[in-house]
């Protein structure tokens, strides 16, 4: 059952492609709220679980929080923050009836899931302008594939996208790449992709390539290409305000940059200093900011990530401004000011990157609109992959490419994947990883992972290798690293067997991992699921927030905290459980239904194959590789 | 058996109270590297746990990380953080061989605890003016007790200090505070102290108070008294550089303020702004700063607390002079500039805040010798609580302040209770808080404890709950929250009745409590001792990285997971499960030796009782309160 409520003047998000009837009155849960902007609460009884949210921070259940979207870049995934770089507005309610609720809407807009008031689910936003669907079925799975067909078929990568991704910001030359694959390929590690950060660019330019650290770009694409990889570089969402270099001059001529009310371009910081953006909204900007990507094409790239795409602003050419009117520079320097003004300017800094105040100065044309930057924020991200998608359906024909996204929208799931952005070398990172990938997978999202190893911070070997053993379960399977952080490639760390065999496993994966990920998009089903999808009565499974369950046939417990021999494991019903020697050596052994405490050392990765699935553990490991 | 080495020419940092006679050659354990600076490298084998290093980041066993003590004003306690505001530099490795190592060393020093190489711990520091106590016993306790009588008995607060403390940044006016206490004595919420934050100052100024917003404080405190409740205000590290201001004007005329090797007095920026720093290290400085607290006793306080010791800094006059140097404020706002330098200022003035580089710029006089602060600069802490202590004791006599500090080194242990700085309302900071106990403990420090909900962040409801379950078993139990984040006093919540019993069982436990911490300090014992301390043979119990025995009756295994209705536990031996209803009543169960899963609603806290010491909790449950 599907309902839909239309509020205000909504914005066509292009979420939702399936058409449904509107609905007026009162939805059958829930109610609306009145008064300025868009309320709507609903009651939680004492025994629901709440899922969801996608990519956000926090446990698999949502419940004790307040969530808000306005996607940001923000390193600190910590606890307390209440959004990261999506907006996946999405809901399940699971308890005694099964709910499912999308907010479509792509401002600013917050979840209170109890937080405030234990039994109720609060959702505001500050413009009433807004669909709301809601959706009611005999299962939580039943739920989420209503609310999957309502949005579109996922995103199906390439083959090769499943294979292992190598990065770091700081692969500064063609020859540290080549480096990097050597020592993969002499110690025989598998290896598809190589990720290129902002480094192979010349001056931060997107569609540039530096002549003097990466020559004859097309001929190294090559000789990789000849080696089994395949290079990924990035694409950042801002464009260089440089007077003289083609894109931004054919871009500026044609109006196809961001501009303020009063007409001028809206210029802000980014790293290639002063930057602008295009305006994606406007179909025209989007056509041939797509057609830019034709030079990545053309150099013998099949795909790329996009990046800093929320979009992030490190500063705006107008705060810098009024900042100096407010209090001139050189009032800074004064004796006697030296110290009393100082402070304030040093808070004051702080406060420019990513300031929502900004987005309310520059404008986007959409469907015959104006809207300011902050009314579609959340949409950036999606519109910007939407022209990188047809721009490489167009320099590409009948292949798939390989994108995926730091920021995104629900809709984007259609397009490409996404990673999980800038999260740290920590092992609550880990658990997030694992927490996020069913809310992810909710929201349409099946190519997706998180930075193995952690992006910030140093990685050690220990969470480097207990990382790998959930990260070889996860369709997109990348270990990147933070410029001023402890390299991590496998071969800076003591255990390079032990590493290597995880790798080795993952291809033997492959086969099976991208069947049931295929499976799961035809289906729109989940690839990851909480345990409560499949046992719905038991009320120790429906507690369990750091257990999953992977397509029908296999149970995961990753191991997540320091220094621990093993883990607790709840069994819903019995299973074997499976622990990996190394790639081709394992352990098996039948375990009943109950609490266990299963124990395997940092490189053993370890699974769960479920009642009457045992014959999946042959096809699981009889695959061949698809190697290189 | 304890060998005590000596390198170079070390500082005395009072730390360790008991002659012991210095030993020549290599130590017994371990060995020093040759080169420049301190080095020393010791086997760790894969069984090996390693306990200590006070109050720090990440679990009990602190195997896999590099751990930096260099104290520091940081409030993102992070698994990725290295150190926090305290430099406690004792370890136990426990294996086969039980052994103690304290780096007698008051600048920075590193302890890469198997994170470069599994099976290797190495300890470096810049200079190698050091002393290293090496300590080997039968046992890890036995370790713990001759490293503890080393460095003499623990400070033991007056009774009332273990009381519940309410505090937030921002009780701004006494009437603020009248609120606070009105509300929890209406109630029948016990409450033995508010804290004062710095708004109780007159412009931020130690030994000011506001008259405007406190007028007539003496009476203020008495009438707080009357009802029960003692105030405890703060005093910063940072002093007022307002000149016409008697104390300033009296330190500087005595020459009692930290100055640069040039002789000028070395200023800085904190809350009050323009600030700088007595030279406690000079006995004649620390005197006249240790009066000055004369200045509380007078109004009817009898105790505080230190902060910002470490000592912080937001900024030196130093780097602002040097910034505007390099590039004149005026260039920032030429129009060609405007963007292009931007980015190097908003980096540049992000670093200005504890930047050691200013830690070489003003000097310290101690023991005849002139010293720059960086190499003091873990001292700081101790010697501003010692001058506090002994003007405390003058202006007191016979009676024991309540004092607590954010920073220390070993051998405040002796003079006052620390808490752990501002921690923030995340679960995981509840798990730090059970997994510091301990080594807080080893290092001497048995008044202890975190703020209670967290001071960032917003807390919700259930962690509120949760951290009190843990709280109320903890010496130093305050709640204390941030100026920007959602207030947390009882009253905040829906269920405030259940928060009430929660502290009413914490006052029952109160007399047992204060016995069992009186008698770990005369014992030189720890209060929270890892499962292994009393289970050295049970492969399990050593690895449990979430419980804690305390004293030698119990065992506490909180819930520190949200929504998690409750958690797993192993039991090294028989025990009785104790849960507590409310303050009156509460079920038994006993349990046998090995893994059980328990559940708990959120405001119910529960602990085991070790097998023949069920008489105790009969003892526990019959004390009377303290009350007010």
């Amino acid at each position: 059952m599907v309902e839909k409520y239309e509020y205000g003047s909504p914005v066509n998000t292009q979420a939702v492609v399936e058409e449904i009837p509107l609905q007026s009155g009162e939805p059958s849960f829930g109610r609306i709220l009145p008064g300025e902007g868009f309320g709507y609460i609903c009651p939680l009884e004492k025994q629901d679980v709440v899922y969801g949210l996608g990519e956000n921070v926090r446990g698999l259940n949502k419940r004790g929080w307040i969530y808000t979207h306005y996607n940001k870049d923000d390193p600190a995934h910590t606890e307390g923050k209440h959004g990261l770089y999506a907006a996946h507005n999405f809901l399940l309610i699971s308890g005694r009836r099964h709910i499912g609720l999308f907010f479509d809407y792509p401002g600013e807009i917050s979840f209170d899931v109890g937080a405030s008031r234990e039994k109720e689910l609060s959702v505001s936003a500050p413009q009433a302008d807004i669909v709301l669907y809601l959706i009611e079925e005999a299962s939580d799975r039943e739920v989420v594939k209503t609310f999957r067909r309502l949005i579109g078929k996922s995103y199906i990568p390439p083959k090769w996208g499943l294979g292992f991704q190598q990065s770091r910001w700081g692969y500064r030359t063609a020859q540290d790449v080549r480096e990097v694959v050597k020592k993969h390929k002499e110690a025989g590690v598998p290896l598809d992709i190589v990720c290129l950060d902002i480094d192979y660019m010349d001056g931060c330019r997107d569609f540039t390539v530096s002549s003097e650290r990466f020559p004859d770009f097309p001929a190294f694409v090559q000789e990789m290409r000849e080696q089994g990889v395949r290079l990924l570089p990035i694409i950042d969402a801002g464009i260089k305000a440089q007077e003289g270099w083609e894109v931004y001059e054919e871009g500026r001529k044609k109006g196809y940059f961001c501009r303020k009310k009063n007409g001028e371009e809206y210029i802000f910081g980014v790293w290639p200093g002063k930057s602008v953006l295009v305006d994606v909204f406007d179909q025209e900007a989007a056509k041939w900011f797509g057609e830019q990507y034709g030079f990545l094409i053309s150099q013998g790239i099949e795909g790329c990530w996009n990046d800093m795409n929320e979009p992030a602003m490190f500063w705006s050419l107008d705060a810098v401004k009024e900042l100096w009117e407010k209090v001139p520079p050189e009032e800074y320097a004064k004796e006697e000011k030296l110290t009393s003004s100082f402070a304030r300017l040093q808070s004051g800094i702080q406060r420019f990157q990513d300031n929502p105040a900004d987005h309310d100065r520059f404008v986007h044309h959409y469907e015959g609109r104006t809207y300011t930057h902050r009314q579609l924020h959340n949409l950036y991200g999606y519109f910007m992959m939407k022209a990188a998608r047809e721009g490489f359906e167009k320099g590409m024909p009948g292949k798939t490419p390989l994108l995926y996204s730091r920021s995104s929208y629900i809709g984007m799931h259609r397009l490409s994947g996404v990673w999980t952005g800038d999260n740290c070398s920590w092992w609550s990172h880990l658990l997030l990883n694992i927490q996020m990938m069913p809310a992810l997978n909710m929201c349409g999202f099946l190519y997706a992972g998180a930075d193995i190893g952690g992006f910030g911070d140093d990685c050690t070997q220990d969470l480097m290798l207990r990382w790998l053993s959930f990260g070889i379960f996860v369709p997109l399977m990348r270990n990147h690293c933070h410029l001023d952080y402890k390299p991590q490639e496998f071969y800076q760390f003591e255990k390079k067997e032990e590493y290597r065999e995880l790798i080795r496993l993952r291809y033997r994966l492959i086969p099976f991992l991208y069947r049931e990920m295929i499976s799961a998009a035809e289906n729109n089903d989940v690839l990851f699921a909480p345990l409560s999808f499949d046992f719905p009565e038991d009320e120790m499974a429906r507690s369990v927030d750091d257990q999953l369950l992977l397509g029908d046939s296999l149970m995961l417990a990753p191991i997540y905290v320091q220094n621990a021999p093993g883990r607790y494991v709840y069994l819903p019903e019995d299973m074997l459980f499976v622990k990996c020697l190394d790639s081709t050596h394992f352990e098996t052994e039948t375990m009943k239904k109950g609490i266990v405490y299963i124990k395997a050392k940092e490189h053993q990765a370890f699974f769960f194959v479920r009642k009457g699935q045992e014959k999946k553990i042959g096809e699981v490991f009889t695959e061949l590789s698809i190697g290189s």
